[in-house]
């Protein structure tokens, strides 16, 4: 195969590519609005069409009690070549406010190099270039089949909380069985740096309950002479952090897979600007965080606690001279790699009671088993392989960054027990969830480049 | 004077005590709802005209911007007697929910030894009492005038936050020129433990806000790398007390006036059931507060910071990973002889400047001025010789207990320069505030006899 090859069918096909992406996108396939389940339903069918006519020979549309996922595979020739699962999401958005959009968020149009419409770069535009990826493999190497077997899994409710993707995944493990996942949902540091995310953090959620007397009490009777929740939760929470800003919650920390050397080197080479992100950061006016770790370490690799709310006693206007009888919190956890939602919850239930006073009884209330982090060390096979090929698209270095989000992906690589590759194009000023959602093209179109000889470095990385 | 015949004055005019009393009661002068507004100006020109009746030479309305109160003067014959003045209120608590009267709130009934209707105890029942108290004393004497000065003055806005009051003494400040001032508006600790309050708290209360991001940001993009006004609330609130449970303001505690061995002592000696006080502080489980001191104590004679209420950030149903823009809280401050609230402000002011994080912007809002404390040192010459006439009535020692609660009595001491003497005969079970409120008939004609032997002691003890 030669590059020139790859290269060429892409170009060759860049018009091909572009309208058949631009009829998808017209698909308004809104999953978090039901007026829009039936565009969800002919998003996916018109999926499964365009993936059996680029060769796939099984392609299935598969239900849920929800919306439906497109499920693909196209089978190596060599029996015992690696397989390979490609994860995306065929809904979108919702686009209010429409006032807000310079085109018809389904009238998809070109301006210039960008493409811009609704689900252009979340996650059509990124699940698509993927089929011109395979075809331009195929065309340039002369096979017929791909050298490894490839899976696609695209959801229909990624937009509206992956309600059903776990389950889907326990149902249908014996079809999705792979050596690794790869997840094209996520952006690049810039157009002209290249990066690969390497993992993304956790989630585990608790609200904490605390109880003094049983009513509201007077202030000047009762004042300064029993246990006041506030203050319990006061004193509770500022808690949470050590002066180090690590947080002070026993066994909280066990686990936790260590920044490397080289993944902090690759992290300081991002040209990361912390003025700039200050002000992305609701105009914040000081980082602040665990000591001994940048901004981007914070946020991407190191588990956090942190106070979502927080209420109790006299919250209106005017004075109300009360000892107050609860007190609420409700706080979250980031998690990272070798970190356990289950285990997380214990430490901090146990890290409650030990530190309620006397007087005060607390009550520690747990919504669902949290998410999961997700890491692929930047030494592993898959995640060498994938940086060679998307070094090959790009022409120079390609650098890794995380995500300091959660999702759904985490259930792929614990269900189907594979590592996860992330392979990615979008851009952090594309406007996903927003007004006027764009892609880049030729980056779609590195996308592709990239993905083509993906399959060739799995092919060898994952035997 | 002999003791006898003030008794017997007492006892032989019982009768006519509790009728006019009664009449008195009937009147509904409820100063918080505007319907009873008539009724309010009624009792106070019922009191006028019962005042005139008992002799007083001078008996006067005086109109504020809201309800009336009653002014009342009787000279002393030597015109170098001390003046003291009689604080009390004769407006009444609303009687809501009329469903748990036993009775009619506004038809006074005697239950053996108790007269139940609203305002028996809080303050008619207890402003009537000095009235016989002024005749026994004259019939017992046989003298014309009494041995000091005595003015009334009789409020009509007490119950609904006596909103006028204070511009009312600066108005006045001539008319009320005293050496003391009597206040017959509390309790005693019990039926057979007389005793008598030696001073009430102040009180100032502020508002804190904290800002961080401009908005609300996504946690798992900025959590743990930018300051959370939550944390730095919780933070800052846990600093408002040291492990002692002492105020951790500097500047707080100055000026505070210790308590004494004698006070101290005093205090040790009420029977105090601290398992049945922690059932009526809303069953909460446990005392807490500030190291060294007891409960009453903690309650009475020290300063306490408490948070009133406190939220920020989302405190609804379920889950929302985000870092708040904003925290909140109310806080307010018990004060002690020796406070001032202007420099409580001060010091709270610049306690949170100096306790608020990089990148957290803070803000206090506090309240108008405040209360001041109020304190008559138990050694004093007005308190002594008021504990000398409670002792002649009671038949026995009289203890001392002070209030935790604020009020308007602080501003007659500040603005009429007077020490305050508290000679009360109400119970903490007289249901003041509350359906079937009594007061016990028996402890009224006690506290009229105390009354008589009032003026002259505190004739001597004033000059």
């Amino acid at each position: 195969m030669h590059v020139n090859d790859v290269v060429a069918y892409i170009q060759a096909n860049r018009e091909r590519f572009i309208t058949d992406l631009k009829d998808w996108l017209a698909i308004p396939s809104i999953s978090g609005d039901p007026a829009h389940a039936g565009d969800v339903r002919r998003s996916a069918e018109w999926l499964a069409a365009h993936l059996t006519g680029e060769g796939f020979p099984t392609v299935e549309i598969w239900e849920t009690p929800g919306l439906p996922a497109v499920f693909a595979e196209w089978p190596a020739a060599d029996p015992d070549a690696p397989t390979v699962l490609i994860y995306g999401h065929h809904d979108v958005q919702p686009v209010e406010p429409l006032s807000e959009w310079a085109t018809d968020p389904f009238k998809p149009v070109e301006k210039g190099d960008r493409l811009i419409g609704r689900g252009s770069s979340d996650d059509k535009g990124q699940v698509f270039f993927h089929t011109l990826g395979i075809r331009a493999l195929l065309a340039a190497s002369g096979a017929a089949a791909p050298p490894v077997t490839i899976k696609f899994l695209v959801e229909g409710e990624e937009e509206s909380g992956s309600v059903h993707f776990a389950g889907l995944l326990r149902e249908r493990r014996d079809r999705l069985g792979c050596d690794a996942v790869v997840i094209s949902d996520t952006t690049m540091w810039a157009a002209d740096v290249p990066s690969m995310c390497t993992g993304m953090r956790g989630l585990t959620e608790a609200e904490v309950t605390l109880r003094g007397p049983a009513s509201d009490l007077h202030s000047g009777s009762f004042g300064g002479a029993v246990p006041n929740p506030l203050h319990a939760m006061a004193a509770l929470l500022a808690g949470l952090h050590d002066a180090e800003g690590r947080v002070d919650i026993p066994g909280f920390y066990d686990g936790v897979v260590p920044l490397t050397a080289e993944e902090r080197d690759a992290f300081a080479r991002l040209p990361f600007d912390e003025e700039a992100w200050l002000r992305t950061a609701g105009e914040s006016r000081a980082a602040h965080g665990e000591a001994g770790y940048s901004t981007l370490e914070r946020i991407w690799a190191r588990p956090t606690a942190e106070i979502n709310g927080m209420w109790g006693g006299h919250t209106g206007p005017g004075g109300k001279t009360i000892v107050p009888r609860e007190a609420h919190a409700k706080i979250s956890f980031r998690l990272v790699a070798g970190q356990d939602p289950a285990a997380v919850q214990d430490a901090f239930r146990a890290w409650v009671a030990a530190n309620t006073p006397p007087g005060v009884v607390a009550e520690v209330a747990i919504p669902g088993g949290g998410v999961r982090p997700c890491f692929s060390p930047i030494d592993s096979a898959g995640v060498r392989a994938a940086r060679r090929a998307m070094e090959r698209a790009f022409g120079g270095e390609v650098l890794f960054t995380r995500e300091g989000g959660s999702g759904p992906e985490a259930d792929l690589a614990d269900v189907l027990d594979a590592p996860l590759i992330f392979v990615a194009v979008g851009l952090n000023d594309d406007h996903i969830h927003a007004p006027n959602e764009k892609v880049e093209i030729p980056l779609l179109l590195k996308g592709a480049e990239a993905a083509a000889y993906l399959w060739e470095e799995l092919a060898t990385a994952l035997r």
